[in-house]
């Protein structure tokens, strides 16, 4: 990846079709701005070490989150919506349709360093790819 | 800030006029996510210790930039765009109008660790504002 040159988030959507699998559009310090489309349940997980931001591009993208107590609630996000998902917080996200923008450290898995039940076979557990 | 509600893009960019003097609409880990409004001509300056992430939102947005040698280049921006510039890469923006995000560190300076002659009075030499 040429770090030196623009990447552009539109072209850059169009050029692959997988859902929940995350492309890394660009690198700054040791995080990764990473893009994904989103289409249907994703997979209940939690990542220990770090926050995890959202800023959705296009269509609806909705968090399922539980608290501590285990008491869950839902934040739904269209375009143009950011949310930060903190450290620790058991989330599972799920769309009828979109795509989204990631900040996160280089490395973080799609699915947390534990996740409940089977990941689908939709969900692609990987620390993003090339575009 | 309440961290755990959304904040719409749209609608803070519409709750400030000021150009080239960012919001904070989002905090994950030790970084800030900040939105500005760009006009104008910025100052030549760097960052020693930091890359700094870019995304247009709206409008255009230049960054000139200057290589070890001293060589200018100049990036031109459109809405979508994304572009790093490396850390201790003189730079300096320019915009005839438009709007960006960007993620840094917590704490970095608009105008760098170092910068080139007197800042302008459109350019707020800040570590980014509350929404």
């Amino acid at each position: 990846m040429d770090t030196r040159r623009p990447v552009n988030l539109t072209d850059a959507l169009a050029s692959f079709d997988d859902v929940y699998s995350p492309r890394i559009v660009a690198r700054m310090n040791d995080y990764d701005v990473r893009i994904a489309k989103t289409e249907g349940e994703h997979v209940w997980h939690v990542h220990d070490d770090t926050d995890e931001f959202f800023l959705v591009l296009d269509g609806r993208f909705d968090i399922a989150m539980r608290d501590r107590h285990g008491n869950e609630s839902t934040v739904v996000l269209h375009q143009g919506d950011t949310f930060v998902v903190p450290k620790g917080t058991e989330h599972k996200p799920s769309s009828p349709g979109g795509a989204i923008l990631m900040f996160e450290p280089s490395g973080t898995s799609t699915t947390g360093d534990r996740h409940e039940g089977d990941i689908p076979d939709h969900v692609d557990s990987t620390a993003g790819h090339e575009l």
